[in-house]
């Protein structure tokens, strides 16, 4: 059976590598020529929401998936017109491509979120202020990522170079939350509505881009996951929602506040390839499939360490115990994502030392 | 980097799919069209000894492999001649190829084996009988696999039929040794001479063709897996070898008795994908790549099954709670392997109990 991706990055690759050894095949669809995941299946190079090329992708598959959260939901609705089954449901692309609507959905579901105004005007942001405090951060609705498109606001002398450094676009303005931490939820649900969730896991940014996963998180209680597998439930329920599902959490005070979500496979996810039963990516093919789900019990304890920009020598890393390297096929660029490493040990003191192994010795600089 | 790969069968397909992470593309040679690896790297449609195939094959590599183990030795020394690495060193191709040279070669190194002749009249199958005695097997000593070519002689009786079975080409009589189980060494040497094993495993056959392998073997005991893996140690040094190499061994009042050997990634292997830290494909890839090897140490407890000649619905297999499947992308035909299912679990009962669960269900007959 041959499956549509839309977007073949490396989370189309990974779905692919998952997928082969289940016997399927893939069409991806995406811009630019040899992407990552043109290693494991066939690309169409064109713009998602051309209709001719995506009469050609959807041409002879059943069944389309997305890799990339910014396909349009219009892009989306047209595959569906052909006749195509399009999982997750395209109503996801658009609740998490805008930041507003994003965290309104999760305040209908009783999902705490900071606090938060649109802003579409000076005089709206400063309204906002008011409403939420500083200091607040200022954020496009659509299209961030990696903590592009927001400006963190400490005092009102920087409302000014803030709003001119974002108008133009819709804004919105959040409370910043002092967080202990920052946690993250993979859930999943099947076509006949199972669900499943892996354990939270913890993650650590620098410069707005996910460095660290460290799963299961450590010190995790139970109610805590329990906690989140609730708003996960709500989540995928709410939106009749099939596949892979993250949602991003802030701990504070030994709560979860809802930042955002990501229908689809995610960053803080990949440790499950080696670090559990079943990998989040056969998880999701397993789900849009109509599969039973696999469990998401984890296999010791595990890190991920992402590659921003370059790598290292694969020698080097392979030279630790428990490392298993994985490269995207992308070009070196500064702030791109391109490769990951997983630590896995038995204890979660052996996970640690290799963390700091990794550290010390500079194989890469997280 | 691109390796080369000569055979595109399923073993071509998991060293791809282990390969691909590790940032490498691949390049298949194999006569059949649309070949199981072809879903993870570019195939050549073409036969093993056509100098000019090989030449377009080689074209800008550096690295050539195996998968297959009858690849004609002239042709991987045809490779090296256009200074091409090429690992395993091709001697190991003809070593394994004939019965009577690889069980000569076991005894120089002082490996036990069942006793033997070369067979090439009636009177030497005769003659032969009288020194080896009976039971035994009269085999052919190039090509056979899944027990093909060979034919179990228990009286005097039997041995026109079977010398008018298999007459034509050399053959090898052997001694049928009366083994308590069959059990198989995985070993992986890296470009520096370093050496790791895999746990020995289990083997259980039907018809001549591996059904099961308990990873690692119940009931192994410290001295025999020391004995395996002298034994493995002798065979790798003496062949210089580089990469995966797999010994079948006849388990007999304690002791080993070598069978057969094959200079490949081997279907005994398959479990090592989930259940080992690092799998037989990846220790090959990082072998001959010159990277370190990882570790082997088993995750928990195993057992492949071997899909032959066709398949059961994804639905049933993966219903079961570390049932991982692995189809090769080849259409259904009676003997043939299709693919294998890996059971993984923390404890022996754990696997033993899902062993049984789909031999009742009769998921798989095996
Ligand atoms: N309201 C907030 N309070 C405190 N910190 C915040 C807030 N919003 C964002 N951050 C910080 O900035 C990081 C990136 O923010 P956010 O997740 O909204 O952006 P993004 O660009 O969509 O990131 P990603 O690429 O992870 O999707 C967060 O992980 C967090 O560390
Ligand atoms: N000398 C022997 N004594 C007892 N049993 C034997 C002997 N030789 C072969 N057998 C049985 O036949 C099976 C197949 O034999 P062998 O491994 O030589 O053949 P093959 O066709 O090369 O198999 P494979 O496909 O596993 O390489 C063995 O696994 C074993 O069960």
């Amino acid at each position: 059976m041959k499956i549509g991706i839309m977007g073949a990055g490396q989370l189309g690759r990974m779905l692919g590598l998952a997928g082969i050894p289940l016997g399927l095949t893939f069409r991806f669809l995406d811009p630019s020529p040899n992407a990552p995941a043109s290693a494991v299946g066939e690309q169409i190079v064109g713009e998602y929401d051309d209709p001719h090329v995506l009469e050609r992708f959807a041409d002879d598959l059943s069944l389309i998936t997305y890799e990339f959260e910014n396909v349009p939901m219009e892009s989306a609705c047209r595959l569906q017109a052909l006749g195509k089954l399009v999982l997750p449901p395209p109503i996801a692309l658009e609740t998490a491509q805008d930041r507003l609507i994003e965290k309104q959905f999760f305040r209908s579901q009783g999902i705490p979120t900071p606090p938060f105004r649109p802003v579409t005007s000076y005089e709206e942001l400063r309204e906002a202020v008011r409403t939420v405090g500083l200091p607040a951060v200022l954020k496009t609705r659509r299209f961030g990522y990696d903590g592009k498109g927001q400006v963190v606001l400490q005092t009102e002398a920087e409302l000014v170079p803030a709003w001119e450094a974002l108008e133009g676009s819709p804004l919105i303005l959040e409370g910043y939350i002092p967080f202990q931490r920052e946690l993250s939820l993979i859930a999943v649900r099947g076509l006949q509505g199972e669900l499943a969730f892996y354990p939270l896991v913890e993650n650590h940014h620098r410069e707005g881009i996910l460095r660290l996963t460290l799963a299961p998180a450590p010190n995790l209680s139970q109610s805590l996951q329990q906690e989140a597998e609730e708003y996960g439930r709500r989540v995928l329920t709410a939106l009749n929602y099939v596949g892979v599902l993250a949602i991003e959490f802030f701990e504070k005070e030994g709560h979860l506040i809802a930042n955002e979500m990501a229908p689809r496979v995610h960053n803080s996810g990949h440790w499950s390839i080696e670090g559990a039963t079943t990998s989040q990516f056969e998880n999701h093919l397993r789900a849009i499939l109509g599969y039973p789900l696999g469990m998401t019990t984890p296999r010791g304890h595990s890190a991920m360490i992402n590659l921003i920009g370059s790598w290292p020598s694969p020698e080097t890393v392979l030279a630790f115990e428990g490392a298993h390297l994985h490269l995207y096929g992308k070009p070196p660029r500064p702030r791109r994502k391109v490769g990951h490493i997983t630590l896995t040990a038995e204890t979660i003191e052996g996970r640690d030392a290799l963390v700091e192994e990794i550290r010390q010795q500079h194989i890469v600089d997280f």
